[in-house]
């Protein structure tokens, strides 16, 4: 069974010309959902922390959201210089932009306790959602079924 | 503004008297498309691995999978033991056994290049985000839209 | 110098023809005191959490144990699906609800500063270490000698 | 002693009216030696690997080789978002695009054993390490003396 | 109840007025073991690369020992400098160099697929064990129960 | 192009007679710039944490400087054993106590968010550089430029 059919299986909704097929990297699996997630727990236990006065729980939230907000630089990093190639770049013309703000903005939820601050990431991680998806021509099914 | 208010901001499609009210984790975040997406790197480095005669390529291979494939693991057993609770056990009494043989079947899948090992991981995976989803009262709308 | 004998020289009270010889893992090396050392970290920790009014060393100890419990989750997992085998379930059936508790013990031993949940893990750590070297005929003699 | 009077201690060259003062971060520590460090075992691992016939010697290049150029990319990732701030981006209006190319080149020295890809990561990261000295107006005594 | 009231149920073996009393760490918790654990792992590795002919399972062998002797290396570390004392140097003048000699045996265990360097580490840890249990005044039960 | 040259284009200061010659390991680079710029981290925490008086920033200021001095202990144990080989411990008779000494600063800077123990810390850890230039006849041009 050749790469394709094995990808096409995978994803039936993916065109089997898409960019990848340039792909010099590793495994060619790159999905902003993996931001996406370590940043809703950024913004949750900023949310939980407020609801609670446990001193514990209180430094386990400024604990875990700076390894979660740490996850999110990563994973942000990896999709900006691993998935995005030059071609990628001329229809974005923002994208150098976009991700240096995004990363910041996870720097940023380290920071602080305020809600709002994962609001803001998760928004800004959205909008690279929508460019990323746009260049592979949609979500695979297992995420929208 | 209330935690209950926020979450449902996030995400409109679920309820907000769900099992998480009693619980008692960190963030409350879980996601089984963490799993999901370290699986399929985990399927198409042993793709790739036989589209390929490049010596380091194919070395490069063997040590990326592993580390996929442990994050597999990792991500499996904290839903199993963070996200699952008693009342969940109750309406799968086959949770416990589907998560066994799950994280070992990203263990079997460290042993071999062949993909099916993998094919066979996503599988397991999406059977058990088809119950997590299920509990949850389906995905957020960041995942379908 | 054949494995078994290797084996064999390494650890007289192991005898040959244990279930090891059906294992298709990595080194075979298994071993609940790993789980058992972190967990008495953890306990420790709490302990001297309430012997101590130094801000900063009661904030380190948050800190600690939350990583000392994170390897305990971790070692646990690995025991249950990499060592244990469908003939161990055979012969302790209640086998994965004993992990699935151990592993949300050590959960519960994150969330609090009180000792006793750090004693809990550990009688929990040891009924497992228990059943471990009931299947392995016995300790090795670098841990009894 | 004010953090100033200690900076200075520390690094008699450095200003105290430097950009640090506008810094919202941590510890305001940030060194591109950190990235050369790394980079240079990515270059020497290469050159190694050609220079040994052992088998085992050439697979654990790969993986180290792997590790060191991983470490590459996170420090450089850290200082291009955790170190330079807008008002650097207006005097290196390039310096996104410096980044990009530069965290893309470690990527590259991962894939292949030719000691030319991690030559030019130096080069590259040489380039950073001069617009970063330029920014902070000189190197620390430690390193120069 | 007390920290010494828990530590002698935890250990009934252990004198209540160790070097402990004195021990400005942070939990108190050290063990060998450890180290012997990982080691054991390196020396299996070891033997078991020899009794294959599989090819990925042989690379995988070069990839975990390292891990595995890489964390032989760090809990040494650990005992090293964070158990040793002063006043135990003074008994055993040779310390440092047999910690030297072990954590360099950890580091020729990564070199070679000769599971004599795998036992020549081993040696060279169960005698830093007996030098640790003769501090201590001997093992816990739970090790030699 | 061999090997020397390369070593030689990379540092023109560096004697191609150095004892890396009879060097056993893996890339050869070392730098004690690695633990320096980490305990600078460590210093500048606690300095920035009296500066301060905001509870999450002190809390994340304890969480990072954990994590900064445990790379300095990393850092200074891969010096001690895989760098230091026995011929310099005849030139250097107090190298070992020296380490020692040095890990334990790091250890102690863990403890205390007096700048004092940062400041004890980067002075040790500047000896070692002494002894770690002195072996190698210079720093590279990198560094000093």
């Amino acid at each position: 069974m050749r790469a394709t059919a094995l990808l096409s299986a995978l994803n039936p909704l993916r065109p089997l010309d898409t960019v990848d097929a340039h792909c010099d990297l590793m495994c060619g699996v790159y999905n902003p959902a993996q931001a996406r997630i370590e940043a809703e727990s950024v913004h949750q236990i900023a949310v939980k922390y407020h609801a609670s006065d446990d001193e514990t729980f209180r430094q386990r939230c400024v604990i875990i959201k700076e390894e979660r907000a740490e996850l999110v630089k990563h994973h942000l990093s990896v999709l900006w210089t691993d998935y995005f190639k030059p071609e990628h770049l001329e229809a974005h013309p923002d994208l150098h932009t976009t991700f240096w703000n995004a990363i910041k903005a996870a720097g940023e939820a380290k920071k602080t306790m305020d809600p709002t601050a994962g609001e803001e990431l998760l928004r800004q991680i959205d909008a690279i959602g929508d460019i990323f998806w746009a260049t592979k021509g949609g979500k695979p099914e297992w995420m929208t079924a």
